[in-house]
């Protein structure tokens, strides 16, 4: 699979105005132009790109690129700030689902505020903080010339780290427990990885919503402090690994009802044993593997307890809803009454450079990582 | 889990008309009553019961029960045909989801003629041809008094055979076919275990709606003329587990669409083959795991093609749909007309006497049999 869209639109927008130099190569939305003189006050920009695909740290090379003129549909937007997620990674390594043609500017998130708007641009005006519709932008970069539908505006009022931050993860989250079962107050959710930006995100949400979650975590060093932080955060239980496969989960039971919905973000046996809590006619659904391990479901389950095994990938979901703003608009909008409320909160980050991208990817690519790695430029 | 509804209803009915004798031992709709001197003009039956779990041929007897009157919601029933399904022999082995009380009568399926009713049965008059709504009759006998409420009529104008055997195999099929995609002609189902009595009901009514069906079997000796079998059937493709595991598959492909819908009744590998083929977005629905071996589903699939796994339980869409007569009413029926135009076959049936109960036991505990054990009373 090829990524469409945001890219190859840039390129077809840049032909209709000026003569095709060398940026047909750069595909992933980094468009830039040796030999067009633009009239935008911003000429270039410094990006994150990669010719190949390999050790994240490795490939990646701080690089200037010309941008081209403002087309009318378009916005010159200069980037605030924009997280490395793993997804990202995946990208670089060339192992994801969806993958630009070579070179490529990294990064699919981040929040932009618009500079200069072309003269047909309705919908966004100087100033706005906007946010891509759909990954494929290359994020990692100081600014860009987009295409004004291929954004959404965030209101300037929340912490910039939250807009940064808030079209995957949060996002994500919102939808699993929106799309799969209809949950109210009382009920119960469980997941893995509940330490992920994803995870982190179904606690508050949940919470906001008096949804009890279930969290369970990998055994390590800092487990109780970790447990507090996301007890902090609104979660109801936290337990290890190790625990949820204990006859002791019964126990657990007496203060919650099972879960009707899990959320998987491991794979193997750790998918399984969430399986084997929910209720019957419960949805099982499958957001992540870093166990690089499949599901396993037991047939008993399917037959004589009607469990549902189910998958989630918000791009998917921002390309099936694409004509709808209205359903993006009412999520972002949502996410950001929480944010206010201080009811949703940007995961840890830890802000860097661009120049320091060597060694942001490699924390990034560390294991029990317990904050995400944010360029701010 | 324990059988409920049927045979308890059986005891609260009797309870109400006469004194409670040894009959509460015996739930599995096997009512009988030493003590009561009935009316009816059948006072016992012969059945075929068993005390405890066990191999199936070495745990069954043939014995003789008395039949308790006929209440006024019930009605005197003359077993015509009653099969021997897989089902029934995990209920004898003590393995399956549902379990009655013992001692109980081995079978749930079968077609039985109407002798007599109680004063207050509307639904139901002497002569008619009925199946039991639901599991747990214990229809492996020669006559038995049961709640009309349990029971649904059929017409008389279909074969015994194809009676007797409506109820699980072709009613599974079809709620298959029916509820988990929206399928139409020219679309494509992919099933294993198609030789099974699901797997047949599966070609045939897929083609009477001009479904495509690619049905996976397993190597054999007599492979060529069971291939024949189902394609005289209607299956568009018949092939073995090997094939389904090469890459000719994508040769098949050019004749019909990648399935919407796989149907799975083998699980472990086969199942995961299954899923391989499917079109994003589509539905693997598991009704029977013969290999014994789980479901397993890389996390790739359930995120990036969206596949949907899900189970299927006749027994449960019976019981979840007690209240709706119509739904039940309207399946038999189009079932009815497949029949009666020549679409819809019984499977291949071994007509055996109740006495000859051990023998057929043992026959349908053979792998690779092609035949369905039926007693015909």
């Amino acid at each position: 699979m090829k990524l469409p869209s945001v890219a190859s639109l840039l390129i077809r927008v840049y032909r209709t105005t000026g003569p095709v130099s060398h940026i047909q190569r750069i595909r992933h939305g980094a468009v830039l132009n040796k030999n067009y003189s633009s009239v935008s006050a911003v000429k270039n920009c410094t990006a994150l790109l990669y010719r190949n695909h390999g050790e994240p740290s490795q490939v990646v090379q701080l690089e200037s690129l010309d941008l081209p003129q403002v087309g009318a549909e378009c916005v010159l937007v200069k980037m605030l700030a924009a997280p490395i997620n793993p997804s990202d990674l995946n990208m670089l390594q060339g192992t994801y689902a969806i993958l630009p043609e070579l070179p490529a500017v990294g990064g699919n998130e981040g929040v932009a505020q618009v500079m200069e708007v072309g003269d047909k641009v309705k919908t966004l005006k100087v100033g706005d903080w906007v946010i891509p519709k759909d990954a494929g932008i290359g994020t990692w970069r100081t600014a860009a010339v987009l295409k004004a539908d291929d954004l959404v505006t965030l209101p300037k009022d929340i912490p910039v780290l939250s807009a940064a931050t808030l079209g995957v993860n949060p996002c994500t989250a919102y939808r699993m427990l929106t799309d799969f079962e209809e949950l109210k107050a009382g009920d119960t959710v469980i997941q893995n990885a509940a330490n992920s930006g994803v995870g982190q995100a179904v606690i508050q949400i949940a919470a906001a919503k008096g949804i009890h979650t279930i969290n369970v975590i990998r055994d390590r060093p800092d487990l109780r402090q970790l447990s507090d932080r996301l007890t902090a955060m609104g979660a109801t239980h936290v337990i290890t690994e190790e625990t949820l496969r204990r006859p002791e989960m019964k126990e657990l039971f007496k203060s919650c009802p099972r879960p009707k919905l899990a959320l998987n973000g491991v794979g193997g046996k750790s998918a399984t044993e969430l399986l084997r809590h929910l209720q019957s006619g419960g949805s099982l659904v499958t957001y992540g593997g870093m166990a690089k391990q499949p599901v396993t479901v037991p047939v008993s389950a399917l037959i004589f307890k009607d469990v549902r095994v189910r998958g989630f990938w918000v791009t998917q979901w921002k390309r099936d809803n694409r004509h709808d703003d209205e359903a993006l608009r009412h999520m972002l909008d949502e996410l950001c009454i929480l944010i206010r409320a201080g009811k949703l909160s940007a995961p840890i980050c830890t802000q860097v450079q661009l120049q320091d991208f060597r060694k942001a990817l490699e924390n990034a690519m560390k294991p029990y990582v317990s904050t995400k790695q944010v360029f701010v430029m």
